[in-house]
């Protein structure tokens, strides 16, 4: 961290804007440059300090010169993780997963069909959701543990390890027992109790980006797991809130090459709330691919204009495979497989 | 809600959407203009409604024509609801509550100290955080129930009704043993279990708007707690995120005026987290109280450069005795009263 | 400026950084701490400087120290600027300037007969468009020059200074000539040639912040107008564009007190354009009052719903007359007055 | 447009409403469900109206239901529009169009060399810049009409059509002469004079998104330009400012497929300024191509640490040449070319 002096301040001001930082644990390096003398501060640059440092008097600024994470960061593992979230299947190695399935779970046989049709066309994580966040206390809010069991009957049936959201520390224990991957929602992206707890397991998690989540929160999101000793993180894009209102979320296609360049964790692109219209989801998926995704989230259900939720941006099983025939194009093109291809054909 | 039929559409192609409409079991109000045709479709516009019938094919858009949200509206409630918040405090009648104290609970003498400090300033509840939601899992994250019992001491010490904020369904019960009112933080507005579960109680509540929460969804997240019994829900805008980076969040004022007409519930201005810089409180405290807010969340710290978190934005004892003259006269201007004044003397 | 070196670099390559700067016509002070080299660049912070550096090989960041604008800062200034705007008015002083007229000219019998309106619930400027920015190519885009000619008679006939936009160099001289303060409008902020002419003017000009300007930018748009010659000038905000789409912009009130503690340019409020709310107008042009606003731009039609342009955000005669009241009450708790009051009845 | 009736509307208001909107010379059609009477205008909807009939007494909202816009819809053009720019290239045809430069044109030298680099590396359009909007009235703001000869030199000794920025109708006739495309930046979209003026040419023009501009907004301001008579426009994706603040700008990658969805215009991607960082270019150029975009925008320099503008998020050569490589094989997995890729060897 550094700290800028005000330029009125005296040696005594000098003296104590540095007993401060002592006091704080830290040492100090001075530099007295012609114009501005400038504090360097010896250690990790906390936010907090940052914070702390800044309402000390004849203190101009405070700039933070290193990362505040670090499990998460490239410079702490250089090489990118691979996660292994079973039935054979690995999130981040040359192969891109695709996680697809519907938004809610609405009743065994709805999830069971989505799944063998989501595996027909490739996709080789079974994602459905369980509990719902919805904004509107009237709106269905999901099957609930019924629906985990349904979903793990699905994936056991498909052969499909499966991704269900956790909303509360309250329905861990139900969560972590069904699910293959533990997806942490955007809405709870800083629920920190709810990061902890998933810290202490060392099942898969797949982080998503709060709509108003900056990538450095983000990571430190992730941080919070790993710290707690889970190494098994995944990131998730999935649009963040501007003040365009022509789709639901806008897509942050510059997340996808900066977070992996900033961490060795896995960047999963979900284009179906990313976008919130069906129509955009394909080119949305191919970009995210050709930026360097690791793998890909999509909604998909046999009946969008029945679905339950999240209809406008849900893909039918034939858009679905249109998708995966485009994105498999675009995967060779980066040098990537997607799942299914590049198999012995006789084994399809 | 209303449903805009595409111009190309058959008259069985509408004949598909009205019984799209019927089997949601919703009644519809066919118009035939001479451009498009309209299905005006009868009952409370859910928003996952207008999802699904906007996947629906030859639906051109779909337009919500009322509110999501009913027992926080003033249609619901044409009077303000006031809240007795205990030791003969209330929020939302004439008088504009004003809750003081340290971001967070570092020892028993600093909260007992400081409190005794905001109420010579004439603030009326006492506010202070035991659990502390922090972006990096490196920063010092609060003294948990210790910290909550040495805030109910101070109350008690002062007789002022204290505001603490809940993060987790797991601290539920030692926080509303300890607390007169309960904070929901804005990282928290749509944690919809906990809402849920603070619906269930009687305490009073306060909702913090979220950095990127758009005034319906706030307004939504209140109908979480009133839907499940709870009346006494509280408002508060404490600044939204924006690309503005001259300050920690960007102060909506357009909020209070807004919310106020929209709901019944009081609104509470925070302006320490609404600017992120102490010198910037004192004014938009003003500006709130102007803009009709029915309270003030201030921190106030013995010594801000010292604050384990949120310095930057804390004011002194000094700075927020000037802060509360200020906003006295303001007040008077629009015929309201800060606590303590107008009291007769020999009562102060 | 200061440029962090990255930890890997070595002498030489440290070498080559501080050549790259000395090149660019700048010294160096050279700090080599424990963890970090740092290279203290002496004189002003240009952005493109900043830039420029980040891209020299082995740079790890570079931070701006000082303010990249200079004449219209409070160090270069410390006093308020006030602006006599002609007619007798400043802006800038301990009277706050009241602004007021229809959004746009739409024929001279009108602007004369709102004139006389708001003259008389004490306004003290006029305004009104001539000729107007609208999104679209089909909508009235104002009278143009016989709606010059029109607002300077409504002027002389009321004796009160006129305030018209200036869309383009095209119309320059012709609305030099008719108007007393020369509007640059939001969508003009960066339209840097237009910025320059004003410069070379000795007109009062108002700036108004572009709906995404950040206040530094904000500030040196002002700067291109100082950098001429022309000292006068009034900072205007009408709202910025963020994700809320309860009101057509987010009114900024952090921006008043920030730009008023950076500059010593007068800050005027428009929270018309701010709200795009007629009913929230009040509340906010009393929130502007309280937090510092040196003056309030409102837009007042005969008939809002026979207005040609922004009918929803204009107040009626009726209507801003109560709002002049409730401000009044505002600004004589900051220790301010408005247009008309204090005078003696009889000048009334 | 869809008048909706507040429900405490009598039968005399809604006469009212209605006789206004005949007033404002549209027909009405009138639907009285049994919730809310409805009231349809039939006629394009302009925005001006929809504000003008928000403001009428007893209405509760106004809907639009068509787009504001028409001669750039594809409703009105349904096929791709392609425009021939001179020397043989075109844009919006199966062939992606690179234009590629530096950022501003510094000497004569530097932009031929830079001119002959990009050629090489099968860029089909020069771009640089002779007049540059800077932020900072104290910043290099491009050399001018000297800069444009220059241009004009290396595009005729290259072969190449060039683009370059137009900041102001005091410049029309010089770059008019001098420029294949006319590059109206994303300060100037709501520049609606010199919208109206490159409209009366017959030059193609490329219309840079604003950073805070809507989807609807930019196809308005392309609409200016048609209106006038002039149908060779570009538009151009070049980010948006959001809240993050780890890229200069945040590339809206939703952008590209809708924009094409919703116009016949050809849509170019500037990953330039749409990231600010050049290490995001590639993989942000490569999914703008996956996402359909037309064109791409680059800035190449041969010495980024040097430029006068814009070094940190210029290419060098080597890393365009790397940049081309990657984007070839992403445009044929879309199934379309680069140019200069399917041309016989020979002819290269």
């Amino acid at each position: 961290m550094i700290i800028v002096v005000s330029p009125e301040a005296t040696p005594q001001d000098i003296d104590r804007i540095v007993a401060r930082v002592h006091e704080s644990g830290r040492q100090t390096h001075l530099s007295t440059g012609s114009e501005r003398t400038i504090i360097g501060v010896i250690g990790p640059d906390i936010p907090e300090l940052q914070d702390m440092f800044e309402s000390v008097p004849h203190v101009e600024s405070v700039h933070r010169v290193t990362k505040p994470y670090k499990l998460v960061s490239r410079e702490f593992r250089p090489n990118d993780t691979v996660i292994d979230v079973g039935h054979g299947v690995s999130v981040g190695g040359n192969e891109i997963a695709v996680m697809a399935g519907p938004c809610s779970i609405e009743d065994e046989e709805h999830i069971i069909a989505t799944a063998f049709a989501v595996k027909a066309a490739d996709a080789n994580i079974l994602r459905g959701g369980a509990f719902k966040p919805r904004s509107s206390p009237y709106a269905f809010r999901g099957l609930g543990e019924e629906g985990l069991t349904y979903l793990a009957t699905a994936g056991k049936l498909t052969g499909m390890p499966v991704i269900t959201e956790l909303m509360s520390v309250r329905h861990l224990d139900a969560v972590a027992e069904k699910a293959d991957i533990i997806q942490i929602g955007a809405r709870n992206m800083q629920n920190f109790i709810l990061l902890d707890e998933v810290g202490k397991l060392r099942k898969p998690v797949m982080v998503k980006r709060a709509p108003s989540g900056q990538i450095e929160e983000w990571l430190l999101a992730a941080e919070y797991i790993l710290a707690q000793g889970n190494p098994n993180v995944i990131l998730c894009e999935r649009g963040i809130r501007t003040f365009e209102t022509a789709y639901r979320n806008t897509f942050d296609i510059n997340a996808i090459p900066l977070a992996k360049s900033l961490s060795h964790l896995p960047v999963v692109a979900d284009p179906s709330h990313g976008t919130g219209k069906w129509k955009l989801v394909a080119p949305i998926a191919a970009a995210a691919v050709a930026a360097g995704a690791d793998g890909l989230m999509i909604e998909v259900h046999p009946n969008p204009d029945h679905a339950l939720s999240d209809g406008a941006q849900s893909l039918t099983y034939a858009s679905f495979e249109q998708m995966m025939r485009m994105v498999t194009g675009i995967a060779a093109a980066v040098e990537r497989t997607l799942p299914g291809v590049g198999a012995p054909a006789a084994a399809r």
